[in-house]
């Protein structure tokens, strides 16, 4: 509907014409969306035979680390279907999340906001199973905004958005409330350390494994060794049943969230261990889809995005991610914790074997679809912290960037903790956590019963343990990647870049209205999904 | 001479079957270096139309970390000419040495051994300038091995294993003593702190900063900024003269060794700055090179290595190199100071965009190169601490490995201090900096004097630092690529490989002959070149 639009407001005649002004001013971008019927060899993006905007296939992983990949460095990993991507479309070096724990780094996917706008923080950091706040439905996803253009939306796999509201089956914050016409398998919660595959479930703990089929609870504890064939199968349902349609489509992978886990077909294979095993399951079912895309010839129309929602984590048991070659982790806003592996692919549109140092952010994913799909659409009801970065998309290898002016701001909780800015990173507050040096004792720590060990974890992680810096720390992350060596506070390259980073900061905070804390609302056991009480468990596809 | 007496051995009509033992046996290579004008298919490496062997080029760069280009996960770094010897040919994940320090580093690639046979250990761990000591005459270097069969040896660049012996002109340990029959720029000595460009030179250091002609002085201190541009002329200048010879080309870079330097064409221009403006003036001569062999014809007959010596140095002035995803640096025997980036290249041969995961070291080279000159040779006459891995370098890729329960020690002066044993690392001692935690006052230790900075570096890096680990550190370095987490001492796995690598450990001590130590020989102020005393100054090329 938003096409045909387009079309009578933008006769053919004028299009070529158009495209050349925003070519060269990089504004005006009129009719755009029509890509029209005319083959033009420059942009490739416009020359595509093709009426409407592209599909879109997100591809989130779940605590994968910026080394994870051979194509971003990893010594032993199996090449994979991320690799692949990288090969056929674009890598991207600097793509931040603003959070780096799993339901506010969602939360900016799906937005395009900082979480904080949303109430995405609170002790924990993230929802629970008894959890009775949510993404608010006041905020518009990625779904809700393509909808207006004619899109079908579904999702498979991790959620972690929040579950119920008043009871245990009202689903009220899930998945089909934010937009999603077709919501098949889902993880409303997370992969979680209770849910180990082979060994007997936590005492108390196994109620926090279950699976979902759209609003309706269907395994508890999850079989993993299935999990990730049905979040194919949906995947290829969903993209087979909506070939000539426009579609959005969210593969949300619970890899490599502890506890750990691979299919029997990939288990042991890896040289890396159950962790490469578990990133080769991964791989291998985003390849899938990639040959799927193939075969039902839409990959041409299809803009593929596989992306972490933040660093690994180390579990410190010699079975860790790689956020490599970074400092830090999960939960921590060093660039180990908030750089992304990213990938996007789009045969014939995006230079295949392409690289980017652009400094993006996963706040730019709804607005850069949103213009993919209709070029001439303006937001304006809301704040949209994130900006397209199509150009990225579309420009050939070597093009100079912007000027990476803008400030990408990183949180912990509602806390700023530190900034990228201007090729420099700033830190106000730090993780004191020091997981880089060696453990000594790992073996210990591993042996350590899980229930420990995760109580260990929360707190080793929470927000209230970081470390003010004052003066804050700044390191140039251009000759000094791995934040080693902060620079002079006296020096008056320093001061000069503190005082615009300052005045940018304060527009920021006066933009941020203070909203109710989601996470922190009552967390209740009655809201806890529980299939066939009081026991808990049940597999209602056998 | 050595293939005409092969040829005569082996008439060309026995050829075929011979190959066919060898490529199932893995031995009775009997006539392989003959490579028959006859044309096969499989493998690749023996169809070339040529009756010798290979030419040799290697790439030595100096202080260069395996995390230093875009093929080993740089984030930043430019495209460069190692990353299109990767793109055409073999990249090696697991390439050791068996010394993280300059002068024993360069002992093995030359010899071989383990450079406590050759005395290449002592206090301060290398040659410096007044030093009597080298590399003694009795070691036998690739490029005497190679004489037997027929080759032609050059070098260029730095050598660092030795002067002068009795007076400041005897240049006793020069190159030309050690089977090179062409050497033109050469630094004797290294790139060093005191050579700073567009700095003063320290007083009473910048003697230390000079460039030979063969054996004689010819430039007092260096001038950096044509250096590079020096070194690529005498290449291409050996390289074109021998074109029809057989030759193997010692390419021995002072990049990236501080005092970090680039000619002004390079200044300035690399995201990371001055450290990536050196690997890109590097990487620079390395593509010219390829480009001249290419352009010759002699490219598919010609075998190219790139390596590094050891780990990048953490400097800790936010403009070190990376050794990334791997802990520790140069002069630690972590994986970051003794795991190299190590690519090779031979267009027609290689498998073009492979990689290796195979456990290889610099020790294995001359074994290697001397195999791929004379298929028949055996070197009978003294210890090889190498093996060769020309299966390795002509197989394809996903061609499974040799179990590698071959150990390689590493060491810290004449100190076992670690191992690597079937997918584990062993430390016996460690470094006790913690180059890898934050440096909160690095700007104060960046405007420190240099002379300062260079004594507390020394006292920093010295092997009297290490700490015994008792119980010995162990790490799963398929899991833990990091050394993070130590494995239980208590485990029976632990036991197990301790057990085995101890019989391992004792074969290889009791080959040890006790030599006396080169660098430990007396260092005078008499020895040191100096070219127009007492000034010591000149440039006779000008």
């Amino acid at each position: 509907m938003g096409e045909n639009k387009i079309a009578k407001q933008c006769p053919v005649g004028r299009t070529v014409l158009l495209i050349i002004i925003a070519g060269l001013t990089g504004v005006g971008i009129g009719c755009l969306a029509m890509w029209s019927g005319i083959r033009m060899s420059f942009p490739t993006y416009f020359s595509r035979e093709t009426t409407s905007g592209p599909n879109f296939v997100i591809f989130l992983a779940d605590d994968v680390g910026y080394g994870d990949f051979q194509v971003y460095g990893h010594p032993i990993q199996e090449w994979t279907g991320v690799d692949r991507m990288a090969k056929e479309g674009k890598r991207f070096t600097h793509f931040y999340t603003p959070v780096a724990v799993c339901s506010p780094s969602r939360a900016a996917i799906l937005t395009g906001r900082y979480p904080v706008r949303a109430g995405i923080f609170g002790h924990g950091q993230v929802f629970v199973h008894g959890s009775s706040g949510g993404l608010p439905r006041r905020e518009v996803t990625i779904a809700e905004a393509l909808k207006e253009e004619g899109y079908l939306s579904g999702i498979t796999g991790k959620w972690h958005l929040g579950i119920n509201k008043y009871n245990n089956t009202d689903g009220y914050h899930l998945p089909s409330h934010h937009g999603f016409d077709a919501v098949k398998t889902i993880l409303p919660f997370s992969q979680n350390w209770a849910c180990r595959q082979h060994e007997s479930y936590i005492p108390g703990m196994s109620d926090s494994c279950f699976l979902y089929e759209n609003d309706k609870i269907i395994e508890q504890p999850i079989n993993l060794g299935s999990l990730t064939s049905k979040l194919l199968n949906d995947t290829i349902h969903f993209i087979t049943s909506h070939k000539d349609d426009r579609f959005f489509y969210l593969m949300s992978f619970p890899q490599t969230h502890e506890a750990l886990f691979s299919n029997r077909r990939f288990r042991g294979m890896s040289k890396r261990g159950p962790y490469g095993d578990s990133i080769n399951e991964m791989g291998w079912a985003i390849n899938e889809v990639l040959d799927h895309l193939v075969k039902l010839g839409i990959d041409s129309k299809t803009f593929a995005l596989f992306l972490s929602d933040h660093g690994a984590v180390r579990r410190g048991c010699g079975e860790d991610g790689s956020n490599r070659p970074f400092r830090g982790e999960k939960c921590t806003t060093w660039e180990g914790g908030v750089r992304l592996p990213a990938v996007s692919w789009w045969p014939g549109v995006i230079e295949p074997n392409s690289v980017s140092h652009d400094v993006l952010s996963t706040l730019d994913i709804l607005p850069t679809v949103v213009q993919l799909a209709n070029r001439q659409r303006r937001i304006s009801s809301r704040i949209i912290d994130g900006k397209s970065f199509v150009d990225v998309i579309i420009k050939k290898e070597g093009t100079p960037s912007d000027a990476a002016d803008r400030p990408l701001f990183f949180y912990c909780n509602n806390v700023l903790t530190a900034a990228r800015f201007r090729n420099h990173k700033i830190h106000y507050y730090t993780s004191n956590q020091s997981s880089d040096s060696l453990v000594k004792e790992g073996h210990a720590k591993c042996s350590m019963d899980t229930p420990k060990r995760i109580r260990e974890y929360i707190a080793q992680y929470s927000c209230e343990n970081f470390v003010k810096q004052d003066p804050p720390l700044m390191f140039n992350l251009e000759s000094d990647i791995e934040e080693h060596v902060a620079l002079n506070p006296k020096s008056q390259h320093y001061q000069k870049i503190l005082t615009d980073l300052k005045k940018q900061m304060d527009i920021h905070a006066m933009s941020i209205e203070e909203v109710e804390s989601e996470i922190n609302k009552p967390t209740l056991p009655t809201l806890k999904p529980c299939c066939d009480p009081p026991v808990c468990m049940c597999n209602y596809e056998e």
